[in-house]
């Protein structure tokens, strides 16, 4: 299995920073378009345990689009072999200081494109994040 | 690509299940040899971000044996083609009444067999959980 082909990052990090400026300009559509419709997707939130699409779909469709900004740190792209890639990043939010967020997503490349199939984010306190390398 | 054919399936639960049970006993080294030796393997952890086999290790060697035992529910494990899977599952702990832990590991097959190369693991308030389907 080869790791980090470099055209595969490529495609990879393109859907990534799709999926991070529709998620800070909550586009719900392309937020939709970039999870894997299927009742198999699941999406651990910051709050909520989403299994299947249309759950996804709907805590998507009921979300407030204030205050969605955020930084990215130590973001993190990984292939294995040319169908899979797993995408990790910190963030960091104005209106939560002291929190370092954490998203990691796992893409698979489907026919119709890569898609998101598994996701969690979640927040911890960042006086715990400085601790490790 | 085929999703979720038995063998593979069979495969990657009997993985988890060695995992599971190496975590509660704190049996290092099997929770050691289930993560793939290499810098790229990322585990967010509880309160903890850890980029680096060598940072997880760590983390694992100086961790507190005591009050590891959990009950998992609605555990998820999907494959995609013969050598990605992820596993998900809910958690709770006697020590820890009102929160649900959720922990999601993305497992590659490597030719020494599958390894968790993500693992992401947090914990929030039951009372979120029991609003989502």
């Amino acid at each position: 299995m080869e790791i980090d082909l470099p055209e595969v990052i490529a495609e990879v990090k393109a859907a990534f920073e799709r999926y991070e400026q529709a998620l800070i300009t909550n586009d719900v559509a392309v937020l939709g378009e970039l999870f894997r419709n299927d009742p198999r997707t699941l999406r651990y939130g910051i709050g909520e345990n989403l299994y299947g699409y249309e759950a996804i779909s709907g805590f998507r469709a009921a979300r407030s689009p204030v205050g969605l900004n955020r930084r990215t740190a130590k973001t993190v792209i990984t292939s294995y072999g040319r169908d899979t890639a797993v995408a990790s990043t910190l963030f960091y939010r104005d209106t939560a200081p002291g929190k370092v967020g954490r998203q990691m997503q796992t893409w698979i490349r489907f026919p119709e494109g890569w898609r998101v199939v598994a996701a969690h984010v979640s927040i911890i306190d960042e006086s715990n994040e400085t601790m490790t390398p």
